[in-house]
């Protein structure tokens, strides 16, 4: 592959310094001359009737500036389902249900207040199982919702996911093998360090600014601009500024009550209003990654071959409807895609319940999927006598393929990762001795080149070019900590031949940066960089257009590295950029250089069949993992950890490395001990303490492998790497404990006690 | 001339709720996390040797963060002459020079800390009248400063301003009449309701952030940029964000010694440090207008043709140079070009001396050199027995004309600005009755479609347009008061068939805005005005391209009015503009329509004989008033106040009647009552008690006349007219003063004592 100057390079975040000195404003940092503090009451219950709020006592409170409750407010309508609301009235239907909000002078007197509010419920029956939700005669969460053939009410949503390609019962009759089983999955939650927040603010006219840290500053707009409709405020504009983003992994994808509330305040109030959640609420009123009890079955040949994978899934959607709702769009991809595989079948349903609802989380609903599947391959394998590395190998997908889904594979890594991680494993030697040692792997498909699940996948950039050959890129990306800023300006360094301290990126308001739909699908430096890279090509076109002149050279032989430009064909000929840039200025008619480019991929919606090509490219990986499992705690030790993917192109290869490692210790967490524990509808871990995430001294070394497709659709090559590392992490740990111990737990996190209460019932048979 | 729809519309300013409201966020405003206050110690002499300097008191004072002094500080050059140093070492040549400043944690602290500093002086002789100044062995201001064909030592600058275009002498010859005075006219300053500070804060890798309340905002980049590098930053860069600003009227077209103070500060500290200055500091430590002695010779034939004009000055340079020692570029102007005048000649000399230095301030040097020339056509045509009007409307200029300096006058309406100013005062029958009331006038030529007195005058314009047609202009303009934004909104506006309040105008920051030269020289509404423009026309030709694929009609048939694209051929083919966006943006490969534009004029700068056409166009204007004069008290009472302006066409008549109104106002001050009283060098009237100008109740009624001319270089026609109210006032008070009671006077303010000593010598004759 070709070389570069500073792509290929391992270079620092360009705010690592700002974030390790303090100096990064986030929105906790924000304050805005004459800001008020906005507070939320939650329900007392998990469904409820409300007969009575009594906010008397809340509003005669000194420093107190409003009140609101759901009976005071406009009807604001929001949610994928639009069946949220800021407040609620009439009922409660979970304990994150927002009753009143309060906006004072100072959070103190904010709490005060809230505590002052009386509400009157009359309970409700409850529901917390969807397959109970699923039952005719189920507590209704949402008395007019309407679903099946006749209309009736109903637990169950109208989203007819629905995937078939093949003949699943065929490839049933024609299967050797054939495994069959239930997994579950439970709710785990993004843990982001900085909670959520926002600051609305209202203008004389009427237009909003908000201050937000979300991951979608376009959609958010669209939101809260039909928000203002909502409030009667229709032909008003929203200007969305972002804050230093203290983590997302998705919990930013939608839009939240909270934000609506915050906006509501700061209308009634006429002033600054901030909301900022505190870690107890990032906990129990941020959604997060959806609870599903997954049935799957998968056959194959004698020699392996996979015949067919049949799929059906009920996930938990809690009260409110959220993107959690939507994850079964990308679930589809591993059980249609991951492996070559003939016949396919998957039919989720998704189902309200008094639970919390669910988001966006890191890989989309692919964890979840994930970890049923390649759990599952382990078990097919030894029913037909393989070594699972043989089983992945030959079934492992390739390049040019077409998948049932009608995925367009274009460059894959798939077999090069599975042999990389069985080399670093010493698999041969180390598998199938069940000495509480074991080794395990599993591997993925991601969407790495963008993902058409919004009517555009695009993303606009904007370049401007100084005098002196500082480079001004305004991009519609969001860098969450991903480090989104430094992989654009290293792309765009690139392509213009200048350093990448002369490059600085502004991606912080959308008064200024072009529309992008959002940080989500692994699509940043896919997207967001293409978009770069072809405003930039724009740009040098100008910048050799103007040294054609200044150097008397045709462009076509004009190169520019390093802030010179120069002749290929003649050394004499060659000038450092910054005064071609001031010649090109400095005289009547004077140029400055500047270009704007937008980049939407030629990918496709999926059809109403749920096909189509949904990505340029598709990312693939393999973890593989080395366990040592203590039989008497039920302990699960993780001796090595290799991640091998094939990225396409490493833009950064410390960044990139920085996302696998983030993320294989996020599918750690999600394998082992991570749980949003949920009592009757109510979280009763909403806290780091009761809350298990791996520490740094828990994190096992992960070893990161990059296999390099280099990707002709990606910039300089470069696939998306955001979301994999998480991926197949659950399903190899999972394996490597069935090869340690002989016992394989379906049920997330794998405890230890789940492990010890699987190997007395192994003994006890 | 055409109609448009939202140009020429009495559209009030997009910020004036938000300044009426107090939510305008000024640089007073301001605050950042960790900020530290920066306070300076000003000399306490006006020219004296620095023996010592003790701050280990102020450095011993708890709060305090950092005491810098020009001995330890690395060696920073500004100005024009770079002749000027954040802080003073060696010795201190006026009142306003720095020679300490501190950091502190709060701005009482710091006030403290400057006052336990303890200077050592030896006095030196100072020298405050630039005459004296220029003689043979007056004390030198800058002893390494050389000069003349010796180079020996000298305090007159060597700025050879010389314009010499015909000859003057063979003019002379022709006279029949022949005027000789001395006019004087002296310092006034700004009066800027925001006082001046800035906010200096680096970022870990040394690049710098300003936020800054400056006119000239992509000059000021350059300038700090420099100074980083005389701090050993090299390659570091600038980010400079301007908050709103509280009036600018040239006051902050220059970089200032506390700007690179704060600069430092920061620097020292590692913590954004902000310096704000006092009311006081703002009357003594910002630069104000000119002081200047002009020395002007005019003749006329009996018929009172003009037939030379020979203008010699003296300005009082002060201790150090900024833009007041350009102000002869354009008292050039109205010399060579103000009328038609066949021979002229014009020679100025800057002159050091110990009093403060000099500003750009509105008109810049066109309001001194207008007095003396508009007063002394009075005189003349008195000589000749001509009535004022008469001889004016005799030398009037013409639309065709190239005048003696070169400037290729196109659109002229001030024959049609004369007759209205006369027509509106009842002229023949009020003048001439030296009964204690008078009337006058007095015309001008400025600049209206740019100056090019930079390498560049060029303004660069970003426009995107989103989903539902808001549209986001990204200008290089600055506003600061003007209402700038609200003027290229509406050129957007009107260009793309949009509303006012759909275009959002941004032009804060630099790391977001293109370049512009500054906002100077009444350029804005004409340059970032047809950039605007310009960049919108871009952008309607995506607009209709996408529309033409929606409706199937070539784009040269489509028209965009009121949001709503339509045939102009086909009354069926329709709609809305929203609609059209989406259509583009929503779907694979989709198209977002951005674009930008960098507009220079075809302006040239002066060559080394002061001569080009320095403007693309020209604005004129006649202002009229009618006077009332108390022989006892000296006092004036303005009963009329007639401003006409060639306007080119008024893109927003209360917008601009604001600046004529404004204009005039600050004219009057400027004629009866402003003065920056110097007292060996020391401002002794630094507040509003003691310098007197005009409150609404002191502003008579302005009659403001706009005569449009239909420019075609200009944005739908206009001309630049934010200086020109204010430069013809003085000489029109002046010259009805004279018709009033028959005494002239020659040295601005013209006060009541004046008027009285004028009236008692004039009765002693």
């Amino acid at each position: 592959m070709t070389e570069f100057i500073n792509v290929g390079k391992r270079i620092p975040k360009s705010d690592a310094q700002e974030k390790v000195t303090g100096k990064a404003i986030y929105i906790q940092d924000l304050k805005i001359p004459g800001m008020l503090w906005g507070k939320i009451l939650y329900s007392h219950h998990p469904h409820a009737r409300i007969l009575n709020i009594d906010t008397s006592e809340a509003e005669k409170l000194p420093g107190v500036k409003a009140v609101l409750t759901g009976y005071n407010i406009p009807t604001i309508k929001f949610g994928f389902y639009k069946d949220n609301t800021p407040l609620k009235s009439n009922k409660v239907c979970s304990y994150r249900d927002e009753v009143a909000a309060v906006a004072a002078i100072d959070p103190d007197i904010a709490e005060e207040a809230i505590n002052l509010i009386k509400v009157e419920y009359e309970l409700l029956p409850p529901v917390f199982d969807p397959e109970e939700a699923m039952k005719e005669g189920a507590p209704l969460i949402h008395e007019d919702h309407l679903g099946g053939k006749e209309k009736k009410p109903t637990n169950i949503l109208n989203i007819p996911w629905k995937l078939v390609a093949g003949d699943v019962e065929e490839g049933r009759k024609n299967s050797d093998y054939v495994a069959e089983n239930r997994f579950k999955v439970t709710w785990v939650t993004h843990c982001c360090m900085g909670t959520s927040g926002c600051i609305a603010q209202f203008d004389p006219r009427d237009n909003l600014t908000i201050y937000s840290n979300t991951q979608i500053p376009s959609l958010a707009q669209r939101d809260f601009t039909e928000a203002l409709s909502a409030m009667g405020l229709q032909g008003k504009k929203v200007r969305l500024i972002k804050a230093t983003i203290g983590g997302a992994f998705g919990s930013k994808l939608d839009t939240y009550p909270y934000e609506y509330i915050a906006i509501l305040l700061a209308h009634r109030t006429r002033k600054p209003v901030k909301i900022i959640f505190s870690r107890e609420e990032e906990f129990f009123a941020t959604s997060p990654r959806q609870a599903a009890i997954i049935d799957i079955a998968q056959g194959c040949k004698k020699d392996g071959t996979l015949t067919f994978r049949d799929v059906r899934m009920v996930l938990d959607n809690g009260a409110y409807t959220s993107w959690g709702a939507t994850t079964p769009s990308v679930m589809m991809m591993p059980i249609s895609s991951l492996y070559k595989v003939p016949h396919v079948r998957y039919v989720a349903k998704c189902v309200y319940t008094n639970n919390t609802y669910s988001q966006a989380f890191r890989g989309y609903g692919n964890p979840q999927a994930t970890f049923a599947i390649e759990s599952q391959i382990d078990s097919l394998a030894e029913m037909a006598g393989i070594d699972p590395l043989d089983f992945r190998l030959r079934n492992a997908n390739t390049p040019g393929e077409v998948t049932p889904q009608r995925f367009k594979v274009g460059t894959c890594g798939l077999r090069e990762c599975i042999d990389a991680v069985a080399q670093r494993l010493d698999w041969r030697q180390n598998r199938g001795k069940r000495d509480g040692r074991g080794v395990g792997m599993a591997s993925l498909i991601h969407v790495g080149g963008g993902a058409r699940v919004y009517k555009s996948d695009g993303c606009g950039t904007i370049i401007k070019v100084d005098d002196f050959g500082t480079v001004n890129v305004i991009t519609g990306a969001t860098d969450m900590g991903q480090g989104a800023d430094t992989v654009i300006a290293q792309i765009v360094a690139e392509e213009l031949g200048v350093r990448i301290q002369d490059v600085v990126v502004t991606h912080t308001d959308t008064d200024i940066c072009p529309w992008d739909v959002g940080a989500h699908a692994s699509r940043t430096t896919f997207v967001a960089g293409n978009s770069a890279k072809m405003a930039a090509k724009k740009v040098k076109e100008q910048l050799l257009e103007v040294a054609s002149r200044s150097l008397g050279e045709v462009p076509e032989n004009l190169e520019i590295r390093d802030r010179m430009v120069f002749s290929k064909i003649d050394p004499e000929k060659k000038s450092p950029l910054g005064k071609v840039l001031r010649a090109a200025h400095y005289t009547t008619g004077g140029k400055m250089v500047m270009a704007e480019y937008f980049y939407d991929p030629p990918n496709e919606n999926l059809d109403k069949e749920f096909k189509g090509n949904l990505s340029v490219t598709y990312a693939y990986g393999t973890h593989g993992v080395e366990v040592e499992v203590d039989k008497t705690t039920g302990q699960v030790n993780i001796l090595k950890y290799i991640a091998a993917h094939d990225v396409g192109r490493a833009v950064n290869p410390m960044l990139l490395e920085g996302q696998v490692y983030g993320g294989a210790a996020m599918g750690i967490g999600y394998a082992l001990m991570e749980q949003l524990v949920l009592n009757n509808g109510k979280v009763i871990n909403p806290d780091f303490r009761d809350y298990k995430i791996l520490t740094a001294s828990d994190i096992p070394t992960i070893e990161a492998i990059t296999i390099e497709t280099d990707d002709p659709f990606g910039p300089f090559g470069a696939k998306g790497i955001g979301e994999p590392g998480l991926v197949p992490t659950a399903p190899a740990i999972a394996n490597a404990i069935y090869d340690a111990i002989g016992v394989r737990i379906k049920d997330l996190p794998i405890t230890p006690e789940k492990i010890l209460a699987a190997l007395k019932g192994k003994d006890s048979k």
